[in-house]
């Protein structure tokens, strides 16, 4: 083999989260993945209900897909404000499904401040007791809870554990069923970043879930670039990964309104050529 | 006394940043602290430059007036990356006029990550190296080197200094005249606030810059709020600075569209009501 090019980044790394073609049903994204040989889908509940749980096993297995993540349960901080229990029974429903269509983490969104007057330490500590709660259902289950740091842009009203510190720190805590899912949007910046990029955080991480970081970002949620269009520095990033000996997933997620206007097809095409330019081993 | 109720937060502890008022000049900004007796003001280099700097200095001592900050020095990295040396020439030339009107600190805009491709990292490496280059120059001046961590949404386009621990630990190494300036905007979130609001660290702090965090925030720069108008719990934040024996100024600093459409003496008025109302000790 040698004298050839280097081998471009293998697709059986590679994962779609639904959120970056959106006008697909599930139904419709498995069947263009599985056209394309990505067998990998980062599945959102909604769209899992609107296929219905039972077709969406079939559908899963009928194309050989694998389901790094199931998007997302709770927004517990907000959920246990409006409505006590809400957060954990949603929870609870969401590791079942996940169980169902055989995904291996349940992304939970922690939750922002909400409130004027809350305390921000406070609040976090309620998500570090809800999540402990809830990760012996999820042992049983054989499922991951998946703990994902937020760009502190939304402390206030998405989520309030902001740092890969933090988040070890709360992985930790949770239990042996607990990983952290690290999403490069919100993760660039963090001054310890190279830290977690390596062991032994390594093997406490669920899934690497890819975009870039726009110049200038416009929106700070539905303004995501594609990897290797951005300041993040990804192939930095994903090199770091690589050399340090991640062999798990990567799912491309672009929360992107000038995205979700583009044809699905065409958006599924650009994440395949923008992951393959990536230096993911085989 | 006892009977009374607590004393209000007092004036003398108060300074308006110019940006909160911009429609003003300096000697209107001036004038209308002056009558409502309060006698800090954190000055804007373009104001500073519009009034004339022999001017501007009897006008500051003519009416009684501290000036806890000059803003601004550079915006590091770009700055380097855009003309060699004119970062340094700027620093040096706005520590000049800082010792001219006896303002205590230059803060510095430590500069985004800017052009893809760039790495982080290196761009930290090369703010640090500059601020300890000019370190000397502030020394002798008898100014402060103020060094002020940004938001993480700014890390690509003006600050990628994101922290309050990587704030401290670059003013270690820029020396002795180095001092952080801490801004309720840009740290609320930071899992490490409390630490930084107590000793050893009070003493590296060169004032504290007063808004909130609006909820919704709608653009990542000019949508801030009056404190105890968001959720950065204003109120905890300085009850805790006080507690551990802060006895410094504070600015209050709002970049806001809202703000900026008022009519700046009502504006300023409400500056003085919010800050009354703070648990600052006299």
């Amino acid at each position: 083999m040698s004298g050839l090019a280097p081998t471009a980044a293998p697709l059986h790394r590679l994962a779609l989260n639904q959120i970056t073609t959106p006008a697909w049903s599930l139904r419709e994204a498995v069947q263009a993945c599985a056209r394309r040989g990505v067998h990998g889908i980062g599945v959102w509940r909604d769209k899992l209900a609107e296929c219905g749980l039972r077709d969406a096993a079939a559908l899963l297995r009928d194309h050989g897909m694998w389901v790094p993540s199931l998007c997302k349960a709770g927004d517990l901080a907000t959920l246990e404000r409006l409505q006590p229990g809400q957060a954990l029974s949603d929870a609870l429903q969401a590791i079942e499904e996940a169980a169902e269509i055989g995904a291996a983490t349940v992304v939970f969104v922690n939750g922002g401040v909400g409130n004027p007057g809350a305390d921000i330490a406070s609040v976090r500590e309620q998500v570090a007791e809800f999540l402990h709660s809830v990760e012996p259902a999820a042992r049983q289950a054989g499922i991951t809870v998946g703990i994902e740091p937020f760009h502190p842009m939304h402390a206030a009203e998405r989520g309030c554990i902001n740092t890969l510190a933090q988040a070890h720190a709360l992985c930790e805590r949770t239990g042996p069923a607990a990983r952290v899912v690290l999403d490069v949007f919100h993760t660039w910046w963090d001054p310890d970043l190279a830290r977690y990029l390596a062991p032994p955080y390594l093997e406490r991480t669920a899934c690497v879930q890819l975009c870039d970081w726009r110049l200038p970002t416009r929106h700070p949620v539905t303004d995501r670039a594609m990897p290797r269009e951005g300041v993040a520095n990804v192939d930095h990033i994903v090199g770091q990964l690589e050399a340090n000996g991640w062999r798990g997933a990567y799912e491309i997620e672009i929360f992107s309104t000038d995205w979700w206007g583009r044809p699905p097809e065409d958006v599924l095409d650009t994440c395949i050529r923008r992951f393959t330019e990536l230096p993911v081993r085989a």
